[in-house]
């Protein structure tokens, strides 16, 4: 499984405070903590930055480059900053995070990760940005979007497939929780290609004040479900080590060849 | 998910003392908090008792029942043990741990369960008394054993299949763990009835030093994908509470209906 930090985000008061007093030496620290915890790549995720969004972006970009050598996985509705933060990237290739059948995401989107050639998670979301409500209609998705990125000219090993992780809090969340499993298993029979996943695994737990108890087993356990069903990539708290090893014990359980303990 | 606590094991040097001593007080206390803990049926497992079985089975139950009022799983292949164990067994539908296709238990065993109506455990082991390689021949062994149990007067729905965990230690132990988890998933097919199943999650990690994260994190990955995989019961350590907390979170995501969290 190939971790992704999801620590940097906007929307956290201590990440908010400190990009707003230009602190770039916290995300130089985080980054570093971040690498240290297990991450093999970093989000940036910064929220659809209004005001100079390349400058910010490259803000985060240098910090975080400096803080440590991973790819980056950057996180933003804007273009202008993804094409900043691209064309800073320098630890390997980076993931443009992402991509949907949004009309006013996808043209622009894709023209990047083929400039860059950079990876890129595509979204099952609709046109209209909504969150689909099943199996099928999530693979329906995935086909279109699958075409519509290789006819925009991206290689398929390119893509990363995020059939989006709802919070357990929302009526039926727990439904389509199991929908995100039934599809991965199903994804790499519907596309004819043995297409990359990710999932954002805190969303999960996201929305409800829960005992942290309940929300290390939520996720641990249904990242092992995930596991089994396919998933190659996961976004999440790489602080909380419960799921890491949960990941890290499946996969090794699912990996043929040789056992292995010293994964811990 | 049914917890089965398999801490009273007379290979525990704890157990073996406390047995040894006839210290009765050791075993209530021991039943105490193994039902505080979440069990939902106890587990004795006596090994084969060469000398005076039903005297000790009948300290072992009568002890246990005085602690709690769960369930007895009864696990010895000493038949005259287990009868005298069944006869003194008062709280709800004892279990019978169990039974193979081996020659030497598989009449006595059936006998004992149609007699005392009691619920059965049917390792899938050879007539020999091997632990098949793959779940073709777990299959095989299941439709079997499931037609002999039938024939032998005994009620499908009191039937618990236990495709035998493997120790990971063992050559290849992690493909056959993967077997066990493809054996849950067919066993309804193949046998066309809901059987219920039950898995020995300490096998997985048992024969070997490891450290305690890697052990828990190894139970806590594979009973999430036993649930997913369709399994019933689970034979644990009670007092390790990763595992269980993986399997109730599981089984919440998995359950049709309102979702709840208040499982933790």
């Amino acid at each position: 499984m190939f971790f992704i930090a999801d620590n940097l985000q906007i929307t956290r008061p201590s990440v908010a405070k400190a990009f707003a007093g230009g602190d770039a030496a916290f995300f130089v620290e985080l980054a570093r903590r971040m690498e240290r915890a297990g991450a093999n790549a970093i989000d940036i995720n910064t929220g659809p930055l209004p005001k100079n969004p390349q400058k910010a972006m490259t803000f985060f970009v240098d910090a975080v480059q400096e803080g440590c050598s991973l790819p980056l996985c950057l996180d933003t509705v804007n273009p202008f900053a993804m094409e900043a933060g691209l064309a800073r990237a320098r630890h390997g290739r980076p993931i443009i995070n992402g991509v949907s059948l949004e009309p006013s995401r996808f043209k622009s989107m894709a023209g990047l990760a083929r400039r860059f050639d950079a990876d890129i998670i595509a979204y099952l979301l609709t046109p209209q940005g909504r969150v689909p409500s099943d199996s099928d209609t999530r693979l329906a998705l995935a086909a279109n979007l699958f075409a519509g990125l290789c006819h925009e000219g991206i290689l398929p090993e390119r893509i990363v497939i995020d059939p989006i992780c709802p919070p357990l809090v929302w009526d039926e969340g727990h439904a389509q929780a199991r929908a995100v499993v039934e599809t991965l298993r199903l994804l790499p029979e519907v596309l004819n290609f043995p297409i990359r996943t990710v999932v954002g695994l805190s969303n999960l737990t996201s929305g409800l004040r829960t005992p942290r108890i309940a929300r290390t087993a939520f996720q641990s356990a249904y990242i092992a479900m995930l596991c089994q069903a396919g998933l190659n990539l996961a976004l999440l708290d790489i602080f909380c080590t419960e799921p890491l090893n949960a990941a890290r014990a499946c996969t090794a359980l699912l990996k043929p060849g040789v056992f292995s303990w010293e994964i811990f």
